[in-house]
């Protein structure tokens, strides 16, 4: 039966099925298992980094899977791979499921696996019902998303959104401190590179022109705690906040740690310390997030005072112009930290920002977000006060989503989590959760396709 | 001549040669030479790691030089290199002048090397000058002094003093994140298993009993700037201050930077940040010092929130009283900083203290003070107001020094070093101020040997 034969009850009727969803998620879950934190089998964090051989494992598995669900699959030149169900009509694009299936070094189980999972299981779910689609339907799990051993988030679907270069990408060198991978210290492997050695270099251009997409969904945990607290199933997601990614190096002298006052000192990590605590009160008093996760401090022994220390520093906000008040507030106080450490010997320390990484506030299509609405509003419809089940949200972080956005029309689903915690091994979202989040952008998916040819 | 043969004036005459001096320190410095920070030839910093290969190619020339010296080499089985030169009497040990030749990553060409310099030099005079001494005299290169490599500092000298067992040192590892030894991080190395790659793994047991000393002489930089501020040459040192060195563990939990609110973040790094601060201010108000030399931060990716921050941090004080009264304030310190992070999520981080190494205050022995304060006078005598020229002096950091003064006779002598700086490529002593320290300790063994056989 085709999408536009079904009546509007049969598509608020659409379900994915929960045990087979959790199936999809723990069996990619094999490759690359990370820190145990409970009895059961599934009770671990995972550690899949990027192109690593864990990575390249589910991303065979990936392929064979959807290639056995009738997609024809290919893959970019950023090794984003491309699973598409055909539809009647094969000259349009398809509308795609996307997520990624990398992970942070101590990530866990739901963070990007389940939105390749839910389009899997929107694949599943339309050969078992015998529904064709108007246009075709793909999967696609995009490449480091989580910009942790390749140190730019989001960055292929960037690419494939032609905002970044397809040389910036591919030289891109690997994170040295990411604990799972110690051979990148000595040598840091460059993406392109990395993409060789597991064979997903690609030969398409990574372009929305060479793989164009009609829209672009993806469910998501919430990776916070606003629906878990408020009892809710489903968040509409309407946009995704603002944030910049910079490295602050911070440039002192080495010093004896027995022998100099700490007047006669100018001590880096003392300074960066100092400038990490008086981060959190800007960006708090502007309703803003700053984080610091990677520092390096040199030369690093035990009785040397660090001449030096380079950390990544993270600002968020609702709209670009929060975080660059903060931005430029914090500019003064780092200057006027950096100036007082090391005036006793008229060496004070400096301090330097380099930009990494920017994107401003994201607002998803208003057609894309009525089809997740929706399709939120048929979930919970037959529950008693449904209204009171659902909301809109906007994104803390960001998802490859961001990038589809600049191109194709594009919202997300989010589900509730444990505690509100992600990016760590507890990461945990229920079957039912999971299951809420596929039969939303299922529906989703189906809804787009008979919108665009009503 | 015998030195219980010589007149006090002749005593007194004794001198080092200033341009020798400057030869055998810059000659050793080729092997490891650092950072370049001046056009001149000697004007670079050190990186010689302990047992690096650097480190092998300028122990050989020390083996080699003494030889030629007329010493007679042993190598006891932590590397430490002993070279004694047989006085008139063979049935008694010999007076040692000691020090070290590895320097930090970001060392310089003074921290060390200046005080094994100052004992071929010795060599040489006595030999120049025809002087025979009673019992013999020596010159001992002690391994990894630093502690920069392999993160016990003086751990040669303090096995050599039966204070820390032969199998501890030995197991010990090398610190991974020494940044010019890049291999460290996928396989750090042992002390025992580096000993053996550079053929330094010696036969003699490693202990005050098979390598005896009358007594243990040490030349060095001040490491501060009392000296050269008040425009002093000699330093007479008395003793050196208590010191811990701790590794501080901070347990927080992971999260995402971008979801996730301060209030249920439990942020390992900013709780370590406050910690650091803090620290400053509760030692200085106890006039002590309190450093931070190496931190790592897990699991070390821009967008998560670290769950785990491991730090060293080196406390001294004048007295080991005074460290015990800042380890007991900050203890409770950290506590309350670690209890106020991650209160919002009823996860609140954790700290704990691991004691790693340390000293309580060292006298050094009054009859080698003496010996050491009629030198410095000898050295400044005819100069006008000579009394100004030199002072007693306590030392802020440790030294080989501090274990060979467990089991004998044992002081020092300092020099000024410019700007009071150390551990960094550019420490400098000038070639007066090295000259006239190795003169000073000269006299002082010479003295020495004459009194331990009136």
């Amino acid at each position: 039966m085709l999408t536009t034969e079904l009546s509007e009850a049969e598509v608020s009727g659409l379900r994915a099925n929960k045990e087979r969803l959790q199936d999809w998620i723990h069996h990619s879950c094999q490759w690359g298992s990370g820190v145990r934190w409970g009895d059961q089998p599934t009770e671990t964090g995972m550690a899949r980094l990027a192109l690593s051989q864990e990575d390249k494992q589910v991303r065979d598995w990936f392929v064979e899977t959807t290639k056995s669900l009738g997609c024809h699959v290919t893959v970019d030149s950023m090794g984003n791979i491309f699973a598409v169900r055909p539809g009647r009509r094969a000259d349009v694009p398809a509308t795609f499921i996307g997520s990624h299936l990398d992970t942070q070094p101590t990530g866990g189980r739901y963070d990007g696996i389940l939105g390749v999972c839910a389009g899997i299981e929107m694949l599943k779910v339309l050969e078992e019902r015998g529904i064709e689609t108007e246009g075709g339907v793909g999967v696609v799990n995009w490449t480091n998303e989580e910009g942790a051993r390749f140190p730019k988030s989001m960055i292929s679907a960037g690419v494939w959104a032609e905002s970044i270069p397809l040389e910036t990408a591919h030289s891109l060198l690997e994170v040295p401190t990411v604990a799972s991978l110690p051979s990148a210290a000595s040598a840091p492997e460059s993406m392109k590179s990395a993409l060789e050695k597991i064979n997903y270099l690609g030969t398409i251009p990574c372009s929305y022109k060479s793989s164009p997409m009609a829209a672009h969904f993806e469910l998501h945990i919430e990776q916070g705690p606003h629906l878990v607290t408020a009892g809710q199933h489903v968040g509409v997601v309407t946009g995704v906040q603002a944030y910049r990614w910079y490295r602050i190096n911070v440039t002192g002298r080495d010093c004896h740690t027995g022998s100099t006052a700490f007047q006669h000192r100018a001590d880096a990590m003392y300074a960066s310390a100092r400038m990490m605590v008086r981060a959190r009160e800007v960006a708090d008093k502007h309703s803003c997030l700053a984080s610091v996760g990677i520092v390096e401090v040199k030369p690093g022994s035990v009785n040397t005072v660090p001449g030096f220390v380079s950390f990544s520093f993270d600002i968020r906000g609702p709209e670009i112009e929060d975080v660059n008040v903060v931005d430029t507030e914090l500019r003064k106080e780092f200057d006027a930290i950096a100036a007082e450490e090391g005036k006793g010997i008229a060496k004070p320390c400096r301090v330097e920002w380099q930009l990494d990484f920017e994107t401003p506030a994201t607002k998803f299509d208003p057609g894309c977000i009525d089809c997740v609405t929706a399709s939120a509003k048929a979930l919970v419809a037959d529950r008693p006060d449904p209204e009171s089940l659902y909301r809109t949200i906007r994104s803390g972080a960001g998802h490859d989503s961001v990038f589809t956005n600049k191109r194709v029309p594009t919202s997300m689903v989010f589900v509730p989590c444990k505690d509100g915690v992600s990016h760590h091994p507890e990461e945990f979202s229920s079957a039912e959760d999971c299951v809420n989040g596929a039969s939303v952008i299922l529906q989703a998916v189906v809804r787009f396709d008979r919108k665009r040819f009503q």
